[in-house]
């Protein structure tokens, strides 16, 4: 099972860019998969090949809203030795030992 | 303003880094900073010298405890143009364009 | 055209991970795409599917040899105003403002 | 020894940003610091503390030249047990076993 965080930065459309994040969210939202929006990115859970393929769209989003050069950064947690690796497991685990 | 997204992680202390990430995430508590967790790291905001001197600490705790090694991730989206640069607010522009 | 940098970093391995990374590397020199090992990474050009491909067998390949825990880091730099998004060029396009 | 990879992008400058990585890149070399420019980013060897001065000083240079949104990424490899971790011995360890 893999923990993935994705952030989608398009250049050259302005200082703001919550506009083309929300529209890459979308994609997430219409594949069904668990995610959780954080303040700088979003993190997915689940099947490590399906995450990347949603990813692949996301990225492509903000092409189709009329961007030309977009910034993308995926982070891969990816750990096959336990069946319990999930977003609200990882933030569990830290906290009981805070 | 500044948001800061930091993930730090030993490396040859075991496949598993919770108790090294909520040993860091102590120092970061001891600061009084505003932050929150997330899966794969944790958010801060306020002001950046003061958030980068905490994170120096976080990166060091780790050591402290017996790792050799630290790979630590730091992302600062630093904002001059508006005074709402906060995580809530980032969150938020988001979710009100889905 | 993409330029897309990768670094993959297996978990409770031991403290040194270069033996992992030279294997990842292997299966990117296999796929004849363009690329150069940095101190902190491996950069890539060539169109973005192509090169995601190879990177989710870079990703796999340290389980193959054994880790149970991977982390990998995805940068994408994707540009479409362009011909030129190449490595050679975006270090030059800096150089030549110095 | 640390070796920092560090990547600066303004935001709302518009599509190209290698006048402001240039304009960075200045303040680094003042420093006298070993670095080196890769495709997407810079690596930085040398003391910790040190570096990161420096990296403070390049992510205040795109304001300094009238950007008011910069996203810096700053990645720290930190290790403790061997004095050979420079940039150099980073890209050997991993060709010697390709």
């Amino acid at each position: 099972m893999a923990v993935v965080e994705v952030s989608i930065t398009p250049l050259g459309t302005g200082i703001g860019v919550s506009r083309f994040v929300a529209g890459a969210l979308r994609r997430l939202k219409a594949s069904g998969l668990h995610y959780q929006l954080t303040p700088m990115g979003t993190v997915i859970e689940g099947d490590l090949d399906e995450i990347l393929r949603v990813v692949r769209l996301m990225h492509e989003s903000p092409f189709n809203e009329g961007a030309q050069r977009v910034s993308t950064q995926i982070k891969i947690d990816d750990r096959r030795d336990v069946k319990t690796h999930t977003l609200a497991y990882k933030v569990r685990s830290v906290e009981e030992k805070l």
